[in-house]
C-alpha cells in the first residue's frame, strides 16, 4: 500500500479571498500577528501495491490536470509510505 | 516569522463524495490500484515574529473552532518554520 498527497495551493500572484477571509477571522478572534492566510486543497491517495515509476509518472501528470488548475495553482506531490 | 500549517480532513468514518469522485475519475483516465481518496483542507498561516505557547494555544483553539468542524472533521497542526 502506498499513500501520496497531494498539495495544491494557488499561486503566490493569486488573490485569495477565503485565505483573506480567514486571516480577518483569527485577528477578530484575538490572535496578533497574522501577517498572511492562503487555504489550500489536501488529497490523500492510497494505492495497492507499491508505487512504481510509471504510476508515479501518471499521478504526477494527473495531478496537474485533474486535482489542480495548472493557470491558477501550483501542485505537489508527497509520498508518505 | 513563523509559518504554521493547518490540516483540515474528515473523519475516516465520514463519507467523502468528493474523494470518491477523484477516485473514480484517476481510475478512469487509467490509474490502476486507487484504493481510496479522501480531500481535505490545508491553511498557511504566517505570523509576525516567533511563536509563543501562547499564541500557539490560542491557534490551535481557534483551528478547532475556526477552521475545522470537530463534528465531522480532525486537524492537526505544523510548525514549519
Amino acid at each position: 500500500m502506498a499513500r501520496i498527497v497531494v498539495t495544491v495551493m494557488l499561486k503566490p500572484e493569486i488573490l485569495d479571498p477565503q485565505g483573506t477571509a480567514v486571516r480577518g477571522a483569527l485577528t477578530r478572534l484575538g490572535l496578533t500577528g497574522v501577517a498572511d492566510v492562503r487555504q489550500g486543497k489536501r488529497f490523500v491517495i492510497d494505492l495497492e501495491g507499491s508505487l512504481d515509476a510509471d504510476r508515479e509518472a501518471l499521478l504526477t501528470k494527473l495531478a496537474g490536470e485533474l486535482l489542480a488548475n495548472p493557470v491558477i495553482e501550483d501542485y505537489s506531490l508527497q509520498v508518505e509510505a
